[in-house]
């Protein structure tokens, strides 16, 4: 899908350049909900389709038992609306699914919407949010922004949870980890895994297993080998071509396989690893010969096969010294299953031994990576328990979210024509905050974000040095006053529609980690820890928070005890 | 994607017609994992590419704490390797992704490769399936095949898992109740989105929100209106064109608004509802109207933007009596708050005193839907409470399948040049059983299936009222013989490449659907409950156990006691 051209110069109503459409193509106007059609049919027929309207996005409850969510998902929405169009044959569709009483000439009207009359103002991506603060605030004629809605919950939903899923896994396993996602087999159909790849690097992961994705936003890939590769090989007799030239090209080894059988025996019979193992697995000894031969620099080897200590872990550093003879430094081991702390030292132990026993340099220091169904609890155990690893793979429970598989963003009517709206429900935590509001946020002296603080949108912004009450939105007795030492305005114009606002830029996504990861950094620890974090404060400005509670009273009904 | 055409008259090496690309035109060759392209070059690099594997996909537990699980996901992985080729522009990003040693003769053996030389068997789409018995059986050539591993569990995973949730859903709901899958905007991404509508269909459910869905599977659509459509509205005063035809197209009724709101003000001095509710909201009592003119046949509102039994319900009631009036019949409520329970019986109570006080026949049976966080617990809570709910509208929990966010199928390898591999593990539940095999269900004289059994590929098959032992795989002492009253041979050739088998066809989404509700039926009741469900029997023949324990101990390192 091509964005389309509206102003003379190949621009849209966006300003600036023209943007592609959605990463994936089956994001198009008709993913959305039926009802958002026949709304937008009620509408029309009212004569109340170009009404503007405005909704916030915003979530009431951060994930994963958190204090604290990741913001992502934000391009992939600007991209669908930079070129949000009606094909005929949509059209034709969306007829067919109403029913056949509805007037030809609204699809005449759907024929003609496009974006260039709606506002977007958003939080930027990659940034740490709160729930309750619209994350986007979205303007523009009722009919059209209705059907925006489910497109932009979705597109934000996932992204924002497996964002922060990836945060909190970055923040267990600590700065100095290698973290790679490696879930794409494990994703919710093709995109979950695409989006997860995409999303998880923004939250702090390094790579991915994810060849698509690695294409698609340029994120860092890394993978070495299967179980199956190794059970493919029977016995190092198979091996045909078995001569390797010497890392600087002077000199070539015949014969690479009788060179890593020579260094197994010589292992087998070291002073300090005699008897820790006995013959190890031939099938297992061919494929790693196989896999160096064909990656004598990049030789990573998956060692639990058959047995990690008894097979694995020789194998593997008989034909890493044999690289070694070479002039190659092998890349490492993997370990997929059993118990990675006891292995991982174990592991290590036997690589130090190696680089004693035969004066190897830094081969005591061997990548460890270790990757069998790991999440935030088993990171943190292995933690506690002590472990060598060096690098994690991290699959299921980082992209299916398994620990909380949905956030629940919401898309709620907070004014049309002016007039400020309120949902009600009986359970406080889903009345929605009404009016189109200005969000910011507040720092304190030693740099840490304080306060979120909703306001209305032509009240006074807050000032630096300047003392400003902030109320909690329902509950009256919670209120504090801040004097803030640095004020963020959190909602910035990424579409300005006809509006004269300038558009922001959608920086790389490189750009985007960094963001991630510097909010990250700059919030208070006990908002970040696992166990019972401080919740961060939301507040609304005093006059917002009367303003809420006179239409409160105004639109619910008094009920009679009887 | 369109399929290459390989045959004189556009046909494939899969024979028959020409198949569509994947639903998702992001599954490409490049869906991958980065390590698949490293074991490709390495065994070409060996020159065992081409050396013929068989590779075994299944799952090894079944999800939810069920006993059953839903296969889903065929049709996908046949289409995508109908159209496996590399694009060029693949090629290169592969090419830049392996290291700068890597041959450039490996890139033009990728750029020959399609599946035409690859074989599939596979379990019919919508079976019911049990943990270990492949539910795909994939060979070919190794290199080639391990590039299919990511793809085929990415696209069988997350489909065969949603399929049983909403079976599950199903089976709580029971048969006369509608159910429908309102998930998009929760689902992990766009297609996450899609692909749920389309499994949840096969599951057993009856229709979906999502457009995008209806129009690429013909799956029928259902919605009405959001709460931002209740309180868009401010007035009744605010509705322009009130006149509204009588369904037979006799008269016309000027003043649409005057009805209703006489209606309103006759349920509110009536006997039996007199001092059930006071003043109503009259932003919900315009936008109730208003959706009513627009949709006089398909009236259906949502109820509980302000009050259910104070505002909604009366409201509604208004509208609908209004609507009587003009020969309309009204459609129905949906509840998306609050106690469902005991506000459906109140709702449902509310409607037969109409019914009754205003002699409107049917009006007590109007339709009920209810839609908030609902899941299996909260239906099977419902039931056991009592309720008045016809229909369910379910997201959050059934798209993101939020009780067990993945289903761990896995692709092992089984044979390579027709030698047996096994891939051990200290974790017996791991370990693969080895073999090209052949797999059957047996059923017994009341009908039901009793087991499933693997057996080596050139085994007898077993024989009707033939008594055969059925052993499980790995424990010794569980074993039972068995009487067949009835065969089913589980894998069929979906995919015959090279071979002169003939292709199943692909059946409609309509006919998958209807084998998965046929298949459960057939299921024996205890097997199914959802309380400590009794776990279906899944064995191998005599033969193949002691295969399968031949294998293990060769393979096996021994270990020494210190």
């Amino acid at each position: 899908m091509e964005a389309k051209e509206n102003g003379p110069n190949g621009e849209q109503s966006g300003r600036g350049k023209v943007l592609d459409g959605p990463t994936n193509p089956m994001v198009t106007p008709l993913l959305t909900d039926l009802y958002q059609f026949t709304m937008a049919y009620a509408y029309w027929k009212a004569g109340k389709h170009h009404e503007r309207a405005v909704f916030d996005l915003y979530f009431r409850k951060n994930p994963f038992g958190g204090e604290y969510t990741i913001f992502a998902g934000l391009e992939e929405c600007i991209r669908f609306i930079a070129n949000f169009k009606f094909t005929e044959e949509e059209i034709s569709f969306v007829r067919e699914s109403l029913p056949s009483s509805c007037e030809e000439e609204f699809y005449n009207y759907l024929r003609g919407i496009d974006c260039s009359d709606v506002e977007v103002y958003s939080v930027s991506e990659g940034s740490v949010v709160f729930p309750k603060v619209p994350l986007l605030r979205i303007e523009g004629p009722i009919a059209l922004v209705q059907l925006l809605e489910t497109p932009f919950v979705n597109l934000i939903n996932y992204a924002s949870l497996v964002a922060t899923n990836a945060a909190r896994h970055r923040f267990v396993a600590g700065k100095s980890k290698m973290l790679l996602e490696f879930g794409l087999r494990r994703a919710q159909g093709p995109d979950g895994g695409i989006g997860a790849s995409k999303y998880c690097y923004i939250g702090g992961f390094d790579a991915t297993s994810n060849v698509a994705a690695g294409k698609l936003f340029g994120i860092p890939l890394r993978g070495t080998h299967s179980h199956a590769f190794v059970s493919s090989f029977m016995s190092p007799d198979e091996i045909i071509d078995k001569s390797l030239h010497s890392s600087d090209g002077s000199s070539i080894c015949e014969d690479f396989v009788s060179l890593v059988q020579t260094w197994l025996s010589k292992i087998q019979w070291s002073n300090s690893l005699r008897g820790t193992f006995g013959e190890t697995n031939q099938s297992e000894l061919a494929a790693f010969s196989s896999y160096a031969l064909a990656f004598p620099n990049n030789f990573l080897a998956l060692v639990d096969t058959y047995d990690v200590m008894r097979s694995g872990i020789p194998n593997f550093c008989a034909v890493a010294l044999a690289l070694s003879d070479l002039g190659y430094k092998a890349g490492g081991i993997r370990l997929d299953s059993g118990d990675l702390a006891y292995l991982s030292c174990e592991a290590r132990k036997f690589f130090y031994a190696i680089e004693k026993e035969f004066g190897v340099l830094g081969f005591g220091k061997m990548g460890i990576t270790a990757s069998n169904d790991l999440n935030e609890e088993t990171l943190d155990a292995l933690n506690k328990q002590g472990h060598e690893v060096d690098a994690f793979g991290i699959g299921t429970y980082l992209v299916t979210c398994y620990a909380q598989a949905a956030l629940g963003c919401v898309f709620k009517l907070v004014e049309i024509n002016n007039q400020p709206r309120i949902k009600l429900s009986e359970d406080v935590s889903k009345v929605s905050i009404p009016c189109k509001k200005r969000c910011y946020r507040l720092y304190g002296k030693e740099g840490y974000p304080l306060v979120d603080i909703m306001t209305g949108e032509n009240e006074p912004p807050p000032k630096v040095g300047e003392r400003i009450l902030c109320r909690h939105p329902f509950n009256e007795s919670k209120r504090a006053y801040v004097v803030p030492q640095r004020i963020v305005e959190l909602l910035k114009c990424y579409w300005p529609g006809s509006s004269d606002k300038a558009r922001e830029d959608l920086p790389p996504l490189k750009d985007i980690r960094q963001r991630c990861i510097k909010q990250l950094e700059q919030m208070r620890p006990d908002h970040m820890r696992r166990l019972n974090p401080t919740p961060y404060k939301v507040s609304v400005s005093a006059k917002l928070y009367d303003f809420i509670h006179f239409l409160w009273l105004n639109e619910a009904p008094v009920g009679e005890l009887q």
